[in-house]
């Protein structure tokens, strides 16, 4: 026997109590068809594709105004694909966990139902190290947005962003660097480091935002990512096309001009359909016996990707 | 603190919603003994045996009528039991994640709390190929269903089925086919395809349900299963005696007769005991280093095993 | 769109059923730093930490007044960190999946917000085998449990545990045996045994417990563990000290005085902030090329460890 969840009139019922304590359900999936010119391990160009996404978080608060949780998010694929642990206070958020860099924010965006890797060439260089970090911080007035991380352990990695969003307008810099010592493939990595900034405005029914990324691997190697997204609300659907390129070292995605073109159209109580067609780079792969250094420092060619399909949250 | 989830009442409350959004928890476990003549991995006879399964479920509706979710169900065993994704309207159902065949459907019953495998020579062809489908079709009008699936990618196996039921009586068939050439153990077993009939009839405390299963493996070999099981519901219990046999060449069970005996008594608020007892046929030891043809066309013995204990709903 | 759970008000709903069906979410959290003298894998001395454990527990009762439920829990780590099904009646409770050993119990507390080991050296023979049991059952009345745990399958273990707490008093007594015969490291281990007891009084803000476990390892080995917490409220504070000790050979922690103090700060709404240091045994390094009998048998040293977080319960 299915039991149903009681949906906001909860919140009344409890809104009375000084400290509190809720535990909750939520969740997002989708499924849609995939197609890749280069096709999958298995030679297929056209796959069927879905993600499920289930959380259970865990939320309270103290007599004094602290406010504290936790969540665990339960993916399709046999795993956990989230787990963080919070606590806020005037004195701001602190979040440790499955965490992402301060700077993992400033990106553009993605078209289709799933994705088609339009930002990784843009944004493959803001995060600028391997590792995730251990702790971030962030508070939040005003508008303004101010986030730090630090990985202590393995690559001693900080990164710290400043995000401002006002009537329209919204603009972020963030800067990260990593003092690990890795030569990486005879390239002579040493510490990383990165500077992003992004920009953006919405007026009516239009919205663009940019993005420039700039890396800095320590002896040799340096790349440059940069894009823009820009959407169009149109008879009840989002029509939105990005460009995003990347110059000189390659450090995950591909190197050169990735550009395409998407719409999603809500159909209410949180099912959307969309989708989206493009071209982007291919990225490196280490996989193959030839591998050398000029993959890293040319295009190695581009590909059509495009995608179809539903998403629905809960 | 647990927190308790509210049952149907919340329903009411949301019911004036056109589109609207719910998040599930369902459940059920079970705990008993298992017996098997030839023992476990350790060589234990009798084992001690629980599985528990809980899902979330995420739903919801659009204005236009489309209904859509997802869930995924975690078990005991550190994984995932399940995860799909499915839309439904007027056009029927589309299902995608971890789907099975159209003709999985087709099948006749176990007996024991856990099962003790009595169906499984029977229904050992009906899928006829290793993997799952990709996508997964289904339309109900009128006590009929017919559903349809496909794996586009691997195998490119397609199934069919169309199932009655109506006034007691129940009836299906079946069809799958498999257009992946495996000279499977030098059996040449090519493109497979497998024809499933099952039908049934129930009045008052009884009913009775069979099915045969025609598998033809390409240029050489075949198999046919078959089987029935009788219910009778009489001072509170459900007797339930299998029989089911497999012929020619096996497909994983073993070829033969299985057949035995079993019970189940609900105790309410979905507590019930249930066990069972039976000789079932060996399946193919593939490991076996002396594994060759003859195995897969001759009876390896039967053995007996039982179980005895609970299941429960939530 | 998240939903929140209805908490004890559901409890009133549903009281006037004869039989019940529920299903509860519930969870805890830890976040903090750890401090530990040798350092982790990587080297570091100083780590970030955190935990959480989300449960999803369903339970039913029948008409004639049997209880029922099983759990699953969730943790960070991408697993489950338990799983149990039982069954309660008048007789008493039967548990069965991932449990403990009915002696597992007995034993004294440690610090922190995490735990920094104190007890261990003390706990480490208190369940004389390495595998863990089939089947809990426990009967609780007046003040008294009684409780006996077997593992029927692999090392065959049998424990037994019997519990009295009235009137600020505590004590329970345990016994477990494992039939396995393994001759361990050279040390003629054979059918483990072991006693254990432990005694506690508590009287307004001050509590004590002491725990003393005598292993009888067959042939040759013989190991003691001894230790006892004493906690103090004092100004919305828990003060709790502990001292531990393990004699002759060990199992698994070290040998030798363990000791350290720590404290627990409710902060209202589930959050505590809690921390502790101490000086604890070094265990035995089964990777070391060197190791040998006499690892078991000296203490391997003192280490100092430490931590000071946050745990919170939803």
């Amino acid at each position: 026997m299915k039991k149903v969840l009681l949906a906001s009139t909860a919140l009344l019922l409890t809104a009375g109590f000084a400290s509190a304590q809720s535990i909750e359900l939520s969740g997002d999936a989708n499924a849609g068809l995939k197609y890749d010119e280069d096709g999958n391990a298995d030679g297929d160009e056209l796959t069927v594709h879905n993600e499920i996404n289930m959380t259970i978080a865990g939320s309270g608060s103290t007599d004094t105004g602290l406010t504290f949780g936790a969540f665990l998010t339960i993916d399709e694929t046999d795993g956990l694909d989230d787990a963080e642990v919070f606590v806020s206070g005037v004195f701001g958020t602190v979040t440790v966990g499955r965490i992402d860099h301060a700077t993992d924010s400033l990106g553009i965006a993605d078209i289709g139902f799933d994705g088609i890797g339009l930002d990784d060439s843009a944004e493959q260089y803001k995060n600028a190290t391997a590792g995730g970090p251990d702790i971030l911080y962030s508070y939040s007035a005003a508008g303004l947005t101010f986030s730090a991380s630090a990985e202590i352990e393995g690559d001693e990695s900080y990164a710290v962003a400043v995000e401002y969003a006002a009537q329209g307008f919204s603009g972020g810099i963030g800067y990260i660097t990593d003092n690990n010592e890795d030569d990486f493939e005879g390239l002579g990595i040493g510490s990383n480091e990165t500077i992003t900034v992004v920009a953006g405005y919405s007026q009516g029914p239009l919205s663009i935002n940019g993005m420039y990324s700039d890396w800095n691997g320590g002896t040799a190697p340096s790349g440059q990512g940069y894009g823009v997204d820009v959407s169009y609300d149109v008879a009840g659907a989002t029509i939105t096309a990005v460009y995003s390129n990347a110059q000189d070292v390659a450090a995950g995605a591909g190197l050169g001009d990735s550009y395409g073109i998407g719409f999603a159209v809500p159909l209410g109580g949180g099912l959307t359909v969309a989708g989206g067609i493009g071209t982007v780079q291919r990225g490196n792969n280490f996989d193959d016996p030839d591998f050398g250094l000029g993959d890293l420092t040319a295009s190695n060619g581009d590909r059509v990707v495009a995608d179809l399909g539903l998403t629905m949250s809960f």
